[in-house]
């Protein structure tokens, strides 16, 4: 036996799965460029119609209706103790939905934990979807 | 009583409170520029004198040895039933730990879940650090 016991390989997800486990989780991180610099934010977040819906701050993530942004989005279920779990990594556009109708229908779908301005509605629609697990790195051998 | 239950607030942790949360936690995301899109992958990470040390596969996260780049780190704990956690996003700068000791040293001290070439050691060394954590909204307001 080479490999110690708690190592792991990432085994990648096929994109709908990753989509899926994605879905299936309220939250996530929103990574952006903000004044030049790299941005993170936890939000949650509604898969619909296979893009990310968030709610924002006006102005934070994307500038404003007529404008666009090349975003990440990243969420995981990781157990520390065991170095299992999942992680998945969506790069996309992230724009505002600008049609007040469809704005107030994911308004009330994307419900923020948190009081206060998060009046922008932003969808992302996935580029590149990354996924992946974590599985016990012996498990690559076959059996012993 | 105009906030509902499980509203929820933000209030600013100190800067040495943030640190403490996470140096607590084994892991969270670096955030980071690459081909000029935002990038985030998950890590884990050691807090020491002050910077976060992870460990990366070479060029990934910062060219070489020679250069350095503005990323972003982001923990959280956040229980997405009661509403309530913490999260904690600092904003520093990113250099390869070039002293052969220095990286053997701290490479002994972050050992990467994941079997394979994380042979990078990257000490992140904070300058803007940002913590909150959730509480009940109706807080704010004193007793009703």
């Amino acid at each position: 036996m080479t490999y110690q016991e708690d190592e792991r390989r990432l085994r990648e997800l096929p994109v709908s799965e990753a989509m899926r486990l994605l879905a299936g989780v309220p939250y996530g991180r929103i990574v952006f460029t903000r004044h030049a610099l790299p941005a993170v934010r936890p939000v949650n977040h509604v898969v619909l119609d296979g893009g990310i819906v968030i709610r924002s701050s006006p102005g934070m993530v994307v500038g404003d209706q007529a404008t666009e942004a090349v975003v990440a989005y990243e969420a995981d279920e990781l157990d520390s103790d065991e170095r299992l779990g999942w992680s998945v990594i969506v790069t996309g556009v992230a724009t505002t939905v600008a049609d007040p109708g469809e704005a107030a229908r994911l308004k009330d779908l994307v419900r923020p934990w948190v009081t206060g301005e998060m009046d922008q509605v932003i969808r992302i629609q996935p580029e590149i979807v990354t996924g992946f697990v974590l599985v016990p790195a012996q498990a690559v051998c076959g059996p012993a």
